[in-house]
């Protein structure tokens, strides 16, 4: 963890709609096809401290590539002393790591915001934590031999496409220092089993803290580089209120509260109905700035707030248990939100903070929920 | 296999939009958020004979409940002689059958229809197939001893919810002559691993060749009726093009084909960029009604269809793969599609059939594709 705090973003509720984003409230068919394959975390999923296969979020850029973990090989190259080529049996053969990290997209929440930025709709789902083993970063580039000039590592995936109208594989960058750190693991294991196709197999990097778009998928090639890399990848995650202001890099997660919806759903609007009663409110919270510090819930949509029970994370990179007893004392209907405080001081905001790429949007979930007399069966 | 055929349902072009559907071409937020739970497969999936655990389609109506195997019951009553309550670890000691089965969901293609039925929004990919492991039903049946007034067996989930106003627990009936079919499992393996929490753990109902509605998850209870069950999940699933009308019910899966989007995608349009040469289209096809008697491959939108080469499918009821090469002999802008036939006569529709609650819309799957002069790299 870091005490430093994320950018600082504004909010904006009525301005010009620049290109790439949409003003309409609803969404295209070309959105949705991104939402068919790019799913989010059941939020009743928050009752797992680590979360089932297939229920953990996945955001792919292009396709699945065809993987085979018989003929895959890793190679690290550029600005080091002694390149290597990596097989996943020497990778496997290595030192191993096993921790639970939180990891989530950047574009979370995008959708929520107005005007729109078009990409992939995000509501406020995309999360989870996996039970990640891998073995450390660190001793592999210094078996490399960095050169005294490498200023950055050039991450490559095996997965290419188009965006923008730029063709590309799939390529991130790290500082060295941030190469480095001692929680940046290259992965082939996910809950107990080897890597699944759409989580990178047969080998990602995991960069824990970070958003995910740092956690580089179907990893082939690692690229010291004397140059700060300026590929699509990093060019797009980046902080702009404007298409030609530089903006500033997306980086480590801003801190979330997600609560399990109680009660039950309406099919639809997944609504909720509860029933009078004390029910006991759960969730999770998270950041990659710091340790969560607090989490407050509001059953008033937002006009009063209490603090919550903390529990312990698994790891210092995954997310924090919370509870909250509710007296729902009579019929009502309102809407429960959860607001997460890290120890950095940075917290969620209420309202959206706009930007053109819809990143870090941690305004307050709410849940609308419909407190009813209990019903006889 | 049967040798029937589905429901005959039409094209409807301009209609009058009757309650709970859309005439807009976008898809409203409420819709989104089903889509980001409820998620298709990644159509390159298409390439692996079973689904990859987190890629193979999801459609939950409520929430996953929190189920706890150990104490988990099956209770199976009603109009039986010998009233049943099995335990998992009696249902584990029980003769197993592993088999591959593809599952679709009955809305897949929905959100293809105009005007749009209000649901899950699906596109094409509410599809996978699963290495299931289970026991058959029909022993179980007759060890309960159904009395000779039982016409039903009524399945009962442990999700719990409200949709159009009706609060339920999800159930779904088969008659006993469906019941007592050989293929029939109940099901708490997936993949060669435990059932997943979103895929019904620790117990589900397995109908191979139905839409996956009649495929009850988290299965809690079985009732042999004398009746026809008319619960919501059974009036809702049906053929009807008014809502008054009493309809036909949706029963085995309609056939359809597949295709794994050759060359690489557009990130936001998934319209693909293929070279100049031969490439080797691949795809899937099934049905529930028959076997696959034929795939034809059109690679101009759907003016001229050639036949396919079929390959052999895992089981009776998992999809059959195949294969055709492509000769893509010069930059031009096309569409590709497939379009299956099964051995009793049913086919793909090019127009999408339209009926109120969007169900097997099978018109042939449309693939943007530019063929472009290899980029020298």
């Amino acid at each position: 963890m870091t005490d430093a705090s994320p950018p600082k973003h504004v909010t904006i509720a009525n301005r010009d709609v620049p290109e790439g984003v949409s003003a309409s409230a609803e969404i295209s068919l070309e959105e949705l096809q991104l939402s068919q394959r790019n799913h989010g975390m059941h939020l009743e999923a928050l009752r797992y401290d680590v979360t089932p296969l297939g229920m953990h979020y996945v955001l792919i850029h292009f396709d699945v590539p065809d993987t085979d973990e018989a003929n895959w090989t890793l190679s690290v190259g550029g600005r080091v002393r002694n390149p290597l080529a990596l097989t996943m049996a020497e990778i496997r053969a290595r030192p191993s790591v096993t921790m639970p990290v939180t990891m989530e997209c950047a574009g979370n929440g995008r959708a929520r915001l107005t005007p729109r930025p078009i990409s992939q709709p995000w509501l406020t789902e995309a999360v989870g934590t996996a039970e990640w083993t891998g073995t450390p970063l660190r001793p592999i580039l210094e078996e490399a031999g960095l050169q005294d000039d490498a200023i950055e590592l050039v991450f490559t995936g095996a997965d290419r496409g188009v965006q923008k109208e730029i063709e590309h594989d799939y390529e991130r960058s790290l500082s060295v220092a941030d190469a480095m750190r001692d929680e940046v693991l290259l992965v082939y294991g996910i809950n107990g089993q080897p890597l699944t196709p759409q989580h990178g197999s047969p080998l990602r990097l995991l960069v824990p803290g970070w958003y995910g778009m740092a956690s580089v998928k179907w990893l082939t090639r690692i690229t010291a580089t004397t140059e700060p890399f300026e590929g699509f990848q990093m060019e797009s995650y980046r902080f702009r209120q404007e298409a030609d202001e530089e903006g500033t890099p997306v980086t480590r997660i801003h801190p979330r509260s997600l609560m399990i919806p109680p009660g039950i759903p309406d099919f639809l609007t997944r609504r909720r109905f509860v029933d009078v009663g004390r029910h006991r409110l759960r969730g999770r919270a998270w950041s990659g700035w710091a340790a969560i510090h607090g989490v407050e819930v509001s059953t008033d949509g937002g006009a009063s707030w209490a603090d919550a029970d903390l529990g312990d994370p698994r790891s210092p990179y995954a997310w924090v248990p919370w509870t909250f007893d509710w007296d729902a004392d009579a019929p009502v209907e309102t809407e429960l939100c959860s607001r997460a405080t890290d120890a950095a001081g940075n917290t969620q905001p209420l309202d959206p903070p706009w930007n053109l790429g819809g990143f870090a949007n941690t305004s307050v979930q709410r849940i609308s929920v419909e407190v009813r007399r209990a019903t006889a069966e």
